[in-house]
């Protein structure tokens, strides 16, 4: 069952609410010049409810289950267009106000949580594609575009696609999309949002409007600046429009699917696969647990392959993928038909929270060679957990050097808060544990937020020295989105320590 | 004929020479308890001779001609170890001494002359590959090691190859493809450095070294902090060590030709091959002139194609090549052979220059649409230059969303320094201006340097105030590389205004 396009949840808000490990302050109300000022630069000023500073982080959905939803008090600030987000910001940078910009509120770390309250900068009201350059395959969207809402108008009125299909399409936004790193279910084939990202508009914390990239598809004029945004969960800078690379629509589609004797097996099988160059679009794989759930009746590890685009390279692309799967036992290609039917549905976080369930997804990445080996020390982590039900993992998103590793476990612990609070972070640690003892990432394309800040320090991919001057550089008042990515704050630490 | 390794010219070093456009200060001699504690940090420092201080920066080619090798006075040390390098960037930053780091010294911008004198940092110490895993296809590689023997050993002793060609390759290394953001002459199917650096090593201005990137594939833990360092030409930090991602040596390899009636023909043509998603390794497409002397008796514009790989890959690839140029004249695929054997060679500029002619090339990039026009506009425009004797241009390098036009000039203008200067400067203005004029970047592959310093604060790609505010924070004492990528230094502005 689908969640609605915005979280909205049971529970009472409660500025400043203590719970078992998240300290969230009660956060300090606008001073009123400060309010005039924001209503003299933006038509939309309105009081936050719980609803405008939540995201689908299932920690706090386990509040909301126990009645609270704590957020700091905040405005709402709704712009729209990128000078009244520059007016906004250089009231807000001069004022000391911390600004958390949110739209979809889909991030599932508390990404768009307003930790010490202030401005939530509500991105929702600048939507729509803004220039469509049919033989340059480039795009210019609005940040708060829907994603669905980007891919039918694209499909219908262009006939070309983002091809970025991430779960939550429905319900996240192309700003969002850019600013937490995320990744579609047909990134094989076409990328990574980082891979699509042509160039940015954003606004820095001072109000000053800069636009990296251009209309070059390569270029050698120093840093690729777009990088140092794409990722930064509005940290360092307000996405005001994204420059995406589209595709036609493909002319083709191929599907196939393969069972495999064990997980280590069909990952060593989608290795050869990219090794050898071929990038279908999906290259997905369940381990014995998720290919129960997902190909009833089908024993062993199930993999599930989809390719489109001009014939001959689908065909040519299928063709390398039955020989690396010579030794499997062949599935009905149908089998990808339930998938493609369901794969944006997600089970009620709400309802489990109900049922006295903490549930999450954990998404990493690492080398191929060191896959099987963090896929094991990690079920056997979280299984060792008492209150632990189910643990089980895909391979979701596949490259050349590795692919990522989508782990999903669910645990039963006591009835109190703290027993769910207790439970949720040691799952977390154990999965999180076998990546880093892997050697790879513990982010795959879901982000930082609130929720992965603690281990930021400790993790590859990104060094904390250089992240503390980037922000000091681009944000010396410290404003945007304070208590994120692990960083410290002018109004304190980060708030899950 | 091929250049040697390294620059070595006539020409008589002058420190503090004054020449008709460019301003190169004498530089301050090293304080003697600089000097010696440098000594104790690394082995090997030694005064540096114009051969240390020069690259192929074809204006200084100009310079030597007439007898002046204008360079400041500078101390090579070159060090053996990150370690090393951190130690001579501490006492540097401490002491306010500039540092360029270099290694090849094959650039064509001026990128690595040391143009406020201070320490030249020689990397070539630093060689060879410290790591490869094959099953991950990843392997680290010392920033001086020079390209051939990185793509040698690879060959030889692994079976993998970094699929990165740059017409350099026996005179470039490997930190100085990450510094100047390279381009292979099979980036069409391998991707631009850029696409292949998975993680660096890097010593900041203060001597602390960093990691970025790791050894995932993709990550979500904020910014790509690996894509500040990949095009930052030394002014952010020192690279110590590149990841690289490699894939195996292709198992087979398949060649075509064609000639179109037109250049924008051929460029359409090339639009629809990436667009149907086939990325042949080399998708090379001359105008008449260079068709001319490359093709001998072949009328047009003739395209060279070649693509390595797996078989039935490489297949489908040529088989989309093969529909899209259906209404083009068919060539013998020999006619890639003969650019395939002489693919490195380039004229030698300092006999150009004794004869009395000033040459250069401009690679630019822009999207599809702007291509035919820019291709236009910037042969009028140099052409109408009295001193030209020739332009013409290729397109090297596709992509979906656009290409590099690789552009060639000459001419004769009068025998003085002043006229050449004059000449070449004029040139570069009519490329740049048609680029700029058609929304595309103005360096594809080369860099920065000294020579578009002056174009950067137009040029997309790289806002200004961005990159100043990266340089504020990560060397706040300005000593790496000062005067480059168009940015004041504590020593005074660029040298080339």
């Amino acid at each position: 069952v689908s969640e609605p396009r915005r979280p909205s949840l049971p529970g009472t808000a409660r500025h400043g609410a203590t719970l078992p490990g998240v300290r969230l302050p009660p956060g300090t109300p606008l001073a009123e010049p400060v309010v005039r000022r924001l209503r003299d630069a933006c038509a939309e000023v309105r009081p936050a409810t719980a609803a405008d500073t939540r995201d689908w982080w299932p920690l706090s959905v386990q509040w909301a289950t126990h009645g609270l939803a704590p957020t700091a008090a905040a405005l709402v600030v709704a712009p729209r267009s990128a000078s009244e987000v520059a007016a906004v910001l250089a009231i807000c940078s001069e004022a000391g106000v911390p600004v958390t910009p949110g739209a979809g509120r889909s991030g599932v770390c508390g990404g768009a949580v307003p930790v010490f309250g202030g401005v939530v900068l509500d991105l929702l009201g600048m939507a729509g594609l803004t220039s469509v350059e049919d033989a340059d395959l480039l795009v210019d969207a609005l940040p708060g575009t829907w994603g669905d809402d980007l891919e039918s108008t694209l499909r219908s009125e262009h006939g070309l696609t983002a091809g970025h299909w991430p779960q939550s399409i429905a319900i996240s936004t192309v700003g969002g999309w850019v600013a937490c790193r995320s990744a579609g279910q047909y990134s094989t084939r076409y990328g990574k949002i980082e891979d699509l990202v042509a160039g940015l508009d954003v606004v820095l914390a001072d109000g000053t409007l800069v636009r990296t990239g251009g209309r070059a598809p390569r270029s050698a004029t120093g840093p690729d600046l777009t990088q140092v945004f794409v990722g930064s969960e509005g940290i360092l800078g307000v996405i005001t429009s994204v420059r995406l690379r589209v595709r036609p629509v493909a002319e083709s589609e191929r599907r196939a699917a393969w069972t495999f004797p064990s997980f280590s097996d069909g990952l060593d099988a989608c290795r050869r696969i990219l090794r050898r160059g071929a990038t279908p679009a999906v290259l997905r794989l369940y381990d014995p647990a998720e290919s129960a759930r997902h190909l009833p009746g089908v024993e062993g590890c199930g993999l599930l392959v989809l390719d489109e685009g001009d014939p001959g390279l689908t065909s040519a692309t299928l063709a390398v993928v039955a020989e690396e799967c010579a030794d499997a036992a062949s599935l009905e290609p149908s089998a990808v038909d339930h998938w493609l039917a369901h794969r944006n549905e997600v089970p009620s976080l709400a309802a489990l929270a109900e049922a006295g369930v903490v549930a999450d997804t954990v998404e990493v990445a690492a080398g191929w060679s060191a896959l099987p080996g963090l896929y094991d020390a990690a079920c056997a982590s979280v299984s060792a957990l008492d209150a632990t039900l189910a643990v089980s993992a895909h391979q979701s998103h596949a490259y050349p050097d590795g692919a990522c590793l989508y782990f999903t476990f669910a645990g039963r612990p006591g009835p109190e808060l703290v027993d769910a609070e207790r439970y949720y972070r040691a799952a977390w640690d154990a999965v999180v544990g076998a990546a880093l003892a892997a050697g790879g990432t513990i982010a795959h394309h879901h982000g930082v937020g609130i929720n992965r800040g603690r281990y930021l320090a400790t993790g590859p991919g990104s060094s904390p020295v250089l992240l503390a001057a980037l922000k000091a550089a681009l944000d010396p008042a410290g404003i945007l989105n304070p208590g994120k990515l692990g960083l410290a704050s002018p109004w304190g630490p980060p708030p899950w320590p």
